[in-house]
């Protein structure tokens, strides 16, 4: 038994490590684009505010740990083919040379490229110029030589999801005054603009100029100057900087499997069942590059290294003959800038709409802590659910750092997974102790507040 | 429809809270046997501790806030029986006058008083003497006059539970030496040894001397100082302090009730339904005086102020004809050590047995966030599942503060609310973010970790 996984990232590894664990005995080959297998893409911007250094320990295993599970690397290697019907990968290595890989089991990880959002002069422009976008460890080192080489004074930054709060924060922390640039009206779109605008006061108390309702439409270069040409309420404006870095999202990378005869779903990613089967016989492929099992919504597109990293294992354990199964995302998110906490689980309004929910919400502040012991924190928090059944449908949550906000959006995320209604989340029974919670728990402060709101809507 | 609720504490007050919030047309009287009515028992260590400052912050609400609900007040009234057949209640005011108060519902609260766990001497020996329980803000204003004016250097501290240990941390932060007693073979019995070893080890980087594996059976005075005679190992040994503390558990406070007609149950608390009704005609009970309904072990007696405050909220509700429902417990508790917090939810392996469980358990320590992002800590967790078909059954959780171990035991209280199984947990779509969380969380880590050891039990 051969199985062959495509990717050093979190699908790939995640398959290949499984695979390894469940049976010592199999072969596993795992090819990888880069030098750099397993390494935390969610970490780069810790490298870039000097939190994390070297590079190095960006590694969620090192290269001898991976080997030492038994599997086999193939670096610096690009697959260009897949001979479905023969079970043969073609490969190419960066010296140029062509081979071919047998396999039983194929495993596909090939992830997503950055978006360019139809920005002109993407195309022309380039690292060296300043331009910049951060989705490989490649990316990262070519980013690093500009900053220490060039020393920029002044950024912006296209787009104001996480990468894009993170890395306002890191160009912050190194004295980069940096310009946040957000398509729509409120920075971290994932969230409701009403709890967006709590990271929005965090970015501007720490610095940063943030520009919001712009669409960026080019990028030029003058001497060392970077012009980024936009437009705002119809009116054309432009910014600029030393260093420019484009993080407006991603694209799943399915040429290969296009190539090969998948077929492409939501959000143009190749479609999988369950079992993370492509349809194409004895090829598995799960990450960024799939379609996501999401509990609320059904199939979708929803790319997050938690789900490649389950994705990735029920891939390696079906490779080698098992009935595992996908059990779904919530869609939980979260984020750190500078000293707040955002997250996010389940379905907003406006998407469970779409999905045909009856949606109805609520923002409550609750205290992270009784607050007569010292350092009580308010953390926001917005309920969604179902105004015909009661049942649960999402949350957002937002407060300091310290406020267990990230642990507190997981209560939520298991109640969703388990199907629960708002109701029973204030039935829950959570831990408490004065300096780290309250006898009713901030997460069941928002429900009660939820049901209190819409309970007559809910029992009529 | 008048509902008089007995009792100042979480359940009496969530009884009456949630009753004026349904209907404010209802009258509500709340009898209290002191003057402090709704204060957070759970707060007092903090206050000794001085963290908080001054005692009337230990209030969830003030005596103003209650009023303006809309509730009757009766404080410094003891209710002394009840005539259920004429549904009324008979009470002795401070200054000894006798009345009766009329009720439409009876919501009882009496909650729970101290054990003196049959040791000789507590009979005698009182706050006066240096001899001190803390279950009620008198006992707390007791103690804190010893303190303040006999300035003790000693401490002994009779019990090793969360109240015990939180005075531990207290007493040495007031720069009293303090040591601990604890009967069984280790502190913190509610987690397994091992874990509860780790707080051991906490108590005693800070100074605290603990005895384990120790009984207690007489506290007696020689001048200014406290003998306690102790059996370790079936020799007698003593230890002296200037001040003692006992914390050695509490028993349902039932007296009013049996004379009434109730019956008890587990743990010789009144017997309840899951409608909070004690079987007495329009007489409710809730909170540490009651059995409890435990969603794994069924009906058992676990007085604890989350659950006192869900069951009066259920009373209050169901007094005005709802049909409120206790949805059950699963045991969470948390408890902050010094810079330790150690957690649980859920069954230990004994208790597992006893409920007809097989239980297998196992331990990993997984870090809280991602090693490479700077304060990494490790979180001790010991899963426990059943071996047969794979239900989780229960979770301990140690970890530093800082590390949301409070918040993450609450993934695991869902689960068990939910009636996962231990590999459905490592299924649940959880936040992740390099600083706060890994891709597969903690909670994750020790679910796969039991899988590894269990699976083959579990699927043959």
């Amino acid at each position: 038994m051969h199985l062959v996984a495509i990717g050093g990232s979190d699908a790939g590894i995640s398959a290949a490590l499984r695979a390894r664990e469940l049976d010592p005995s199999v072969d596993v080959t795992v090819v990888v684009a880069d030098a750099y297998p397993n390494f935390s893409i969610c970490g780069i911007p810790y490298f870039f505010s000097r939190e994390v250094q070297p590079w190095q320990s960006l590694a969620h295993r090192t290269h001898a740990d991976l080997e030492a599970t038994g599997m086999n690397l193939r670096l610096e290697t690009f697959a260009t083919s897949i001979d479905v019907a023969g079970h043969r990968l073609a490969v190419r290595a960066i010296d140029g040379t062509e081979s071919t890989i047998d396999y039983d089991a194929l495993m596909v990880g090939t992830g997503a490229l950055p978006s360019q959002a139809g920005i002109d002069g993407l195309d022309v422009l380039g690292p060296e110029d300043g331009v910049h976008v951060i989705h490989s460890m490649g990316d990262t080192f070519a980013l690093d030589r500009f900053l220490e080489t060039r020393n920029p004074e002044t950024a912006i930054i296209v787009g104001a999801g996480y990468v894009g709060l993170e890395m306002a924060e890191a160009f912050t922390v190194r004295g980069i005054k940096t310009t946040q640039i957000q398509r729509g009206p409120e920075v971290l779109s994932t969230l409701d603009p009403e709890l967006g605008a709590l990271v929005h006061t965090e970015l501007t108390d720490h610095g940063v100029t943030v520009v919001t309702d712009t669409t960026v439409n080019r990028v030029d270069k003058t001497g060392d100057s970077l012009t980024v040409s936009a437009t705002h309420d119809g009116e054309p404006v432009t910014h600029t900087a030393d260093v420019v870095l484009v993080v407006v999202g991603v694209r799943p990378n399915t040429d290969l499997l296009e190539r090969a005869g998948a077929s492409l779903g939501a959000g143009r990613a190749v479609v999988v069942d369950d079992t993370m089967r492509t349809g194409l016989p004895d090829v598995f492929a799960a990450g960024d590059g799939v379609t996501t099992h999401h509990r609320l919504l059904g199939t979708t597109y929803l790319p997050l290294g938690t789900t490649a990293h389950k994705q990735g294992r029920v891939a390696g354990e079906n490779a080698l003959g098992g009935t595992a199964r996908f059990a779904g995302s919530v869609g939980t998110q979260v984020v750190k800038v500078f000293d707040l906490v955002a997250s996010r689980t389940g379905l907003r309004e406006h998407e469970a709409v779409a999905a045909g929910f009856a949606p109805v919400s609520t923002t409550a502040i609750a205290d992270d802590h009784k607050r007569y012991y010292p350092g009580a924190q308010p953390i926001s928090i917005r309920v969604t659910g179902d105004s015909r059944d009661g049942r649960l449908l999402g949350a957002q949550l937002v407060g300091r750092l310290g406020t267990e906000t990230a642990k507190r959006v997981d209560t939520y995320a298991v109640a969703l997974h388990a199907g629960l209604t708002v109701e029973q989340v204030s039935e829950l029974d959570l831990s408490y102790t004065p300096p780290l919670g309250s006898p009713w728990d901030a997460v069941q402060v928002a429900t009660q507040a939820w049901s209190r709101e819409h309970r007559q809507a809910v029992t009529a």
